[in-house]
């Protein structure tokens, strides 16, 4: 069955999600706000800035966002984190009716720590937050775009919608997965981005694969416990969301994070990086969030506070590496197994 | 304090183990049944075949195994698991008092799936299951014996007895974490051979980062299900023998198990495979056991059973990956979550 589906925002992870739903048979409208990347898209049936590969004749590019999700079923939402609140005021102005709502930003609210579908159901009148869907997962754009086997999960309170977000993107080469646990599944594409600044660090240093395992594996039982303080199943940092996408951005030199964890391990200052990178270094404003958050709520994260030490305070890498390994003896599970006891008895 | 410890095993795993132990002060025997190899370490202070750094001075090179084993506080167990049966039935005859006994072992026996720390105290009438400390994670031997950060956990029932190992290994560059969940602890160390298998026949097909992620991710889910319904911790599943030695087999192109399963992959036959590599691939005895159990107790394990397809039953990878991809729609969590809670109300 033919669904209309508005993709919004045509960056590469826009582009290869527009592709999975036309391979599906479906009528898709990539929206952009740039009027000169429409056109392009439209004559040339390639979004050559992200991606190289050809683009089925079935997308539609859009630059008039009302033209783009006027009639359509479902909306998937690909805008950076700091665009989503304007976007969502747009989108809440000129929405006329209730399409199904999906997701696939990673990324939290710096000052707030807020989550994606936080900001969303906050600008939106539309939807409420049990309405809204999250899809993520580990996903290089580029090998969804060559079909090369992809799973992902989508998360939402409402199991309905959920399953709409399933049927509307599963197939062949790309497996998705239901939750209804939309606190881990969002916090985990957002966290994982402090771990692959420390990954890149701990490379940066010389150090081996069992420095980047600790580091990864540790890195993963903070980001639980942050995530458990938050309201999220701990299972889920178990899963596709978690682990999985932990794995591809901790082990891909292609990831921006880990690249500026890089320098970092290698005496280069964070100004510089960022200068030189020209982009925005996620990780980096995730970081800062998360260990501001931790040390107001008395959640532990000694990697986190390492890694801001070294972003904000200037430490040097080989001296925080070495506070982590001297810290005391520890029992591997226990702040998380206690953070788990409590939230079963709340 | 000094502790006089013997290792038993002079292979790569235990001699770095014998470093560990040295740079912390203590007396350390390491035991090989090999009279010329005990011979060779102490004349030139190198074990040449397995590590190429210098070894210290107080690490003494024992073929006797009673020479090795008298007096010492306690005993560490770094044998092949095919050895674990009948080096315990003679440490058992030679053994006149009762040291810490900690292994390093990782594996499973094939026909009956018993753990190490099973076998061990079904040959020695010394120690009861209760008393045997395990070690496991992320460590390739070199990187330890030139002192890179690592961590590991030790499990036991016995507290004190995991405290007493955490005491012995813990330094600067050896960081030790203690459990008491020995079954999730070893069943780690075992089951994620037959996932590093599958990273490696991915990679063979050509697949990217979001195929080997699904896979270690998906594969997790599975050997924490078989884990979880051995009676293990699913939490350990999380940590430094789970998830930490995952990634590290997984991504290293130094694992057997990932170069065997790369073969397959690219299309070779096992037995093929398995004559040019010469050695013992632990993955493939872990994949049969695991999958005649799963069948057996009603365990899902896609996955392993698709690995066991290839391996046995000459199916092609392409067709087994495609298997994967079209099975049903699913939860991410549900066969977990089911046996947490009957784990939980048992």
């Amino acid at each position: 069955m033919t669904t209309k589906v508005a993709v919004l925002g045509a960056g590469s992870w826009g582009t290869a999600l527009s592709i999975v739903l036309a391979d599906n048979g479906h009528d898709v409208r990539l929206w952009t706000f740039r009027e000169e990347q429409a056109n392009k898209i439209n004559e040339t049936h390639k979004n050559e800035q992200y991606l190289e590969i050809m683009i089925p004749e079935q997308i539609k590019a859009y630059y008039d966002l009302y033209e783009a999700i006027k009639d359509v079923e479902a909306i998937v939402l690909v805008v950076p984190t700091k665009a989503i609140r304007e976007v969502c005021q747009n989108l809440s102005e000129q929405l006329e009716h209730k399409p199904v709502l999906i997701h696939a930003s990673k990324g939290i609210e710096p000052g707030t720590l807020k989550r994606v579908s936080q900001m969303i159901s906050e600008e939106m009148e539309q939807y409420s937050y049990d309405d809204i869907v999250v899809l993520s997962g580990p996903s290089h754009a580029e090998e969804v775009a060559m079909r090369q086997p992809t799973t992902v999960t989508v998360a939402s309170l409402s199991e309905e919608n959920a399953k709409q977000a399933q049927h509307l993107f599963f197939n062949d080469a790309f497996r998705v997965y239901t939750s209804n646990d939309m606190i881990g599944i969002e916090l985990g594409g957002a966290l994982k981005n402090i771990i692959a600044l420390g990954a890149g660090i701990s490379d940066g240093l010389g150090y081996g694969d069992n420095a980047k395992a600790a580091l990864i594996t540790r890195g993963l039982a903070e980001i639980t416990r942050l995530g458990t303080s938050l309201g999220a199943n701990p299972l889920s940092f178990l899963g596709l969301s978690g682990v999985g996408d932990l794995i591809v951005t901790c082990t891909s030199v292609h990831s921006r994070n880990w690249r500026a964890g890089n320098l970092l391990g290698k005496g280069k200052k964070l100004d510089d990086i960022l200068d030189q990178m020209g982009m925005v270094v996620e990780g980096v404003r995730t970081a800062e969030a998360a260990y501001k958050f931790a040390e107001a709520e008395g959640v532990e994260m000694p990697i986190t506070y390492g890694i801001y030490q070294i972003l904000f305070e200037d430490k040097k890498p080989k001296d925080i590496v070495e506070q982590l390994m001297n810290r005391d003896k520890r029992e591997e599970m226990d702040a998380l197994a206690s953070l788990i006891r409590n939230r079963n008895t709340r």
